[in-house]
């Protein structure tokens, strides 16, 4: 099948992380298009403007459809200009802000930038905190500190385990350590002896053994430590030990990077530290 | 003035990433207002649903308010449910997709998990690679390596170069290296010699000097390094140095690390690797 190209803009006065969300959610929900898909952050004066709505006619007439334009702006002479392309616009806040206007009784403050502007220097400074706690307890680095970790990730050699803690730091503000499972530890079926005092910390990380075996030829090519048989003794072998011990753990063969970290939070009942959730509670639905 | 104090909840069959980042950009531009904020990710069968309807109530009746509710569920049944608990509802998929799908002449396909999935093993490897290329580059680290680097952030101590790294690393599946100024580099206002071949990439991180001390202060309390003289006389240093190099630069003082990261993506003009953009253009509203 031949699939059909169309064009969408994703346009703001600052970052356009809000308009790309919500337009690559909706778009996500639609089989058999091919997207060009053309950020226009920043969108802030008539100049860029004009310039954006000439581009904007000439993907209509290379697509023979037009465009679709999903927006934050805030400047209403901005997206009345917009609005003139051959396009159709979806713009957010035009849609919602007057119906929360009227739930919350007060008009809308209309200043770029907030969403994504730094609320409190507390949050950025713990941010940066998880940030550096993650670099100083990479890879079974510094144990003698895990008991100040919020959670220890821990599975074989390229389960995905550092840059689902970097993920965890930056978007969460979460403390996370991680601990890799060696060939050594497996002939005892027994966890490495850095970690038995924080088992309620720990979490696992596995995957399927052909995808492992793919990712480690990416790094030693048809090395043992990449072969199909290797890999499958490991992620045996670890998935009876988070079993036998109970440690919570997740299979993250087709799970990105954003949905293991959300899971993560959800089933550890983990509190994040970040975004002005000083009052926030666990990740969950269960009434407290 | 005393805070209203309210609840919003953030609903959504899988990870709640896209329902929490829209309702956050539509609340921050409402002042007076306290938000306890709930997330419900997961919110995929009936017990749970009828657990929250309860916990809407409760909120509803405790702050005297009823409780808005941020969603992205795909489930009639389960939206249905919560409708009847006492809150308002915005669903981001009922109030666009029909438009789009009339837009684009077929009915989307109300499945979970689209948004944050992971849509190419591609990509997944590029962020992963990006990751592994921002930790082994990390504050000078193999400078020999900079000309495979898609950018390298430059800035004295504490100018917040690794954590925006790893940001562009994750995000966008920029591999970015970054390299410390220090005191030494001073007396000559001149470039370090390994960054002489790789002028082009440069991209320099300031902030104010009162910040920067704040942030070292943290770090190493009434040091030398920490002081505000020290912190004076490095930011004025460093930003003589950008000017006179040509090197692009920003002031990062009142920006989080999004915002960060999407400007030094605008004005360097960096290709984004990730989300499937493998057509995508210069993060710009320029013609071309």
């Amino acid at each position: 099948m031949i699939k059909q190209k169309r064009t969408v803009f994703y346009l703001s006065d600052r970052t356009g992380i809000t308009a790309e969300t919500l337009g690559h959610s909706l778009l996500t929900q639609f089989d058999g298009i091919e997207w060009e898909k053309i950020n226009a952050p920043f969108l802030d004066d008539m100049t860029k403007a004009h310039a954006l709505v000439e581009r904007i006619n000439r993907a209509a007439e290379r697509d023979g459809h037009r465009p679709l334009v999903f927006s934050t702006l805030l400047k209403p002479d901005i997206l009345e200009l917009i609005r003139q392309a051959n396009c159709r616009v979806y713009d957010f806040f035009e849609t919602f802000i007057s119906s929360i206007e009227q739930e919350l009784q007060q008009p809308f403050a209309r200043i770029a930038g907030r969403s994504h502007g730094v609320q409190h220097h507390l949050s950025y400074f713990k941010r940066i905190a998880a940030v550096n706690y993650v670099l100083a307890h990479d890879d079974g680095v510094n144990p003698k500190n895990f008991m100040e970790a919020d959670i220890i990730l821990i599975g074989v050699s390229r389960a995905g385990k550092t840059p689902t803690c970097l993920y965890l730091a930056l978007q969460y503000g979460i403390a996370a350590a991680n601990y890799p499972l060696t060939q050594e530890d497996m002939p005892a079926l027994q966890l490495p002896q850095v970690l038995e005092s924080v088992t309620s910390k720990l979490f696992g990380l596995t995957l399927s053994a052909a995808q492992l075996h793919f990712i480690r030829q990416e790094r030693r090519p048809n090395s043992q430590y990449a072969s199909l048989a290797q890999c499958q003794q490991e992620i045996q072998w670890q998935e009876s030990l988070f079993q036998l011990f109970n440690i919570p753990y997740l299979d993250t063969t087709h799970t990105s990077i954003e949905e293991i970290s959300a899971i993560i939070l959800d089933r550890s009942g983990l509190k994040r530290q970040l975004y002005g959730y000083e009052k926030a509670r666990r990740s969950s639905t269960e009434p407290h």
